[in-house]
Formats: C-alpha cells, structure tokens, sequence
C-alpha cells in the first residue's frame, strides 16, 4: 500500500480509502462495499466533506433515543467495522447496546472476520446473525439477524443500511437510526432519523453529545425537514475555481 | 457473477459495474479503481447518466487539438481498459497515437495484465511504463513513463488522471485533455479540456466527432466556462426515488 504524505490536498480521503482497501485484503469489506465507499466519497466531496447542522441536530435526536432504549441494538456491515472500529465499540458500550454483525452478501467467512475484527477492538458483545431467525419477506441476506439482537431490538443504530431492510424495519415498529451520506436514498427517506454525515466523522460526534449533553430539551424533530436541508447543501454551488 | 436482467431499471449502470468487478478478477483493475468507479456511479447519477452540452464542446475542442498534434499519447489506466477496450483502441488507431499504460498504484503485473488486455482487443502499439524513465517530483506510480511516448507527448488524452500528475504534466507544458466526472476534482481543474461525462459514453462520442466533424470552427474555448456548466448540471438533479 502506498504511503500518503500527510501534505497531500487529499491526505483525510485517502487515509480512509486506504482503511477501506485493507478491509478487503483482511476478508472484512465486500467488493461492492469498495464501490458504495466511492459513491460515498462523491457525497461527501459534493457537501464538502464537513459535518453540518442538520447532522447535528440529528445526531441529538439520535442521543435521546437511544438513551431512552430499552433493548437497543448497532448494525454493524464491513465497511463501517473497518472505517470506525473504536468508535462503534465505544459507542456500543456507553449505550450498552451489542455490536451485530449484518452484512448485505451472504459470506460467513466475512462475518466472523468483522466479529473478530470488533473484538480486537475491545468489542465484548458480539452478536453473529443466526440461520434459524430471519426477517420473513426480505431478500438480502440482511434477513437473517440474531435472535437476542436485531430481532427483538426496539431501537436499530444501523450506518450504512440497505433500503429494503430499512423500510422492513420501520414497517415492524421498530426505531431506525442511520448514517447516510446520500440525503435521496431510499434509506434516508424511510428511517426516523438520519444523520447526512460521513461515519468517520459522525460516529465520534455522537459519542461526545452522548458525553457531554443533557437531553432534557423537548424540541421537535423532523427527518423531513433535516433531508430537506442537508438535500439543499448538496445542491449548493460551489465554485470551479 | 450474478446475472442481471435487462428490464432492471439499473441495467446499464450494473453492467459497467460487472466489468469492473470482472476486471479485479483479471489482474486488471485495482481495488483502488473500484473506489474510483463508485465514485462516478453517484457523479454520473446525478448528472442523469448522459452526455450533455458542456461535454460535447469539450470534446469538439479535444478533436481541433489532438488533430493538430505532434506527439499525442492516450494514458490507460486499469478502469479505461476494462471499461473501454474497444472504442479506446480504435481511437489510439485512428489518432495514430500509442497507448501507454500508467496506473497509479505500483503493479508490474498488472501493467501486463492492461497491455495483453488492449491486444486482445486489437491494440497495435501499446507502451509499458520504463523504470528507467522518472518524471521527477511525482510521488505516485504515474511517474514511471514510456520514453517514445508520455515523455515526449505535446498531448496526453488521459480518462481517468489523477490530480497531481495531471497538475505535472501541465506545468510541464503538456496539453491535457481529459474525461472525469467529478467537475471539481483537481483533474478537471487542472486540465486543458475536461469532459465531463462517463468514459462509456464519451469515447465512442470522441470518435464520432473525430471522424465526422470539420475542424475549422474557430470557436473560443474555456475550460473553465465548461466546468461551471458542468457543476451547475450536477448541483440540479432531479429526483432519485
């Protein structure tokens, strides 16, 4: 792998393009995974790779939910295990939420390369999908989920989800949460709150609120709204200097 | 692989995606490349997937000068020969310019890998990268050069540059012409002409133009005009549902 001088105008980009590549070669990111890291990477270009105000007061909104969760759970896919592995392990213990492996192409093999992966990071609470629990009605191997995980959870904390999944989540009842930076997509649209940030970035930010801010505020919140917004920055133009 | 159906509303952008992905599995395209292709999918996305105005001009521009050059060169790189492999040959012929592999990342076997690749497709003359030839200053790969071709070119038609070499070559004096997406990226910033649309489409457009279009317009050109128009296109998607 190439060194990046710390100089490069790139250098926070590549940095993390790099993390994704080596989850390949460690059996823990899917090819397809390599391709929705570069559609990310165009949103983020677009939005000017920062986080904004309409990330933030999702990410509040997000911090009250889960605080309030009775059996909350964090999805956790390839490309989120390999770009953010310290922090959705912290995250997962100041929340007290298990970390649950769920992947979109079916490979055992890279399921408990990203269970190993967490808990080399200090994951105590692991969960592997099971073959026997399945969410009856979804195609994608995102169907098969724990029984002591996903399956009974009342609040999902799910980063770079699948539409499909998503839309069959909110349709049980169940509190989606996600990170996406593609304020359009179908799973943008369908959870109840979506934080338009990068996950390097969104995950640690969170983590602080979390830390460091009461939420006794009862101020309303609206999913629509905040997509609104953050859809308005991504059509902002800029320059071509 | 699995097969995909034609009437799939995504067809053609899952196509070129299964060329991608059969190119890793050929020693062609690195995984880099399928960051690199994820990131035009959401670019061309939101461009509407089609060749507007603002390339064309380019391309019309692009014809006046690789008609008129002296030592005109086409750069391939993992993505365009697996992308493109006929229409770029056929171009390399009719502008009777060589074809020389560069890839960013360093891989003498797959620089073969490219070279065999473009033969098969009927290449003629195609130029490997010499360890013995530096363009001083670089860091990446793409310093390594072909003595008979990028070190002597007055015109380097490159899809697919990277930003720093491209910055190189034009303080170098070279004139660059070049297909990229992303209107803001230091490529299209850099370079002479930048045509902004998906190499699929635009190489067999080039070639068309190229072979049917009179070249004594005397139309003023700016690169920069046309990545404002570019940009303004991308910022104005419509709906993705």
């Amino acid at each position: 792998m190439t060194e990046i001088p710390c100089t490069h105008p790139r250098f926070a980009s590549l940095k993390i393009r790099t993390l994704i590549e080596e989850g390949v070669a460690q059996g823990i990111t899917s090819t397809a995974g390599l391709i929705a890291h570069g559609r990310g990477e165009a949103f983020d270009y677009l939005l000017g790779e920062d986080t904004y105000d309409f990330a933030l007061e999702a990410m509040y909104e997000a911090v009250k939910v889960l605080k309030t969760a009775k059996h909350p759970i964090i999805s956790v896919n390839g490309n989120t295990a390999v770009l953010v592995p310290d922090s959705i392990v912290k995250l997962s213990k100041i929340i007290q939420a298990p970390l649950e492996v769920n992947i979109f192409h079916s490979s055992k093999e890279r399921e408990v390369a990203i269970a190993n992966h967490l808990q080399k990071h200090g994951a105590e609470n692991v969960l592997l999908p099971s073959s026997d629990t399945e969410l009856t009605g979804l195609e994608s191997n995102r169907r098969f989920v724990n029984p002591e995980g996903i399956a009974k959870a009342d609040v999902v904390f799910v980063p770079l989800e699948d539409g499909d999944r998503c839309e069959y989540l909110v349709k049980r009842g169940v509190r989606v949460i996600t990170v996406d930076l593609n304020p359009l997509s179908r799973t943008a649209r369908t959870s109840h709150i979506t934080i338009v940030d990068n996950v390097v970035r969104a995950i640690p930010a969170l983590i602080n609120l979390l830390l460091n801010t009461p939420t006794n505020s009862s101020k309303s919140f609206s999913n629509r709204e905040i997509l609104i917004r953050a859809e308005k920055k991504l059509r902002a133009f800029s320059q071509c200097s």
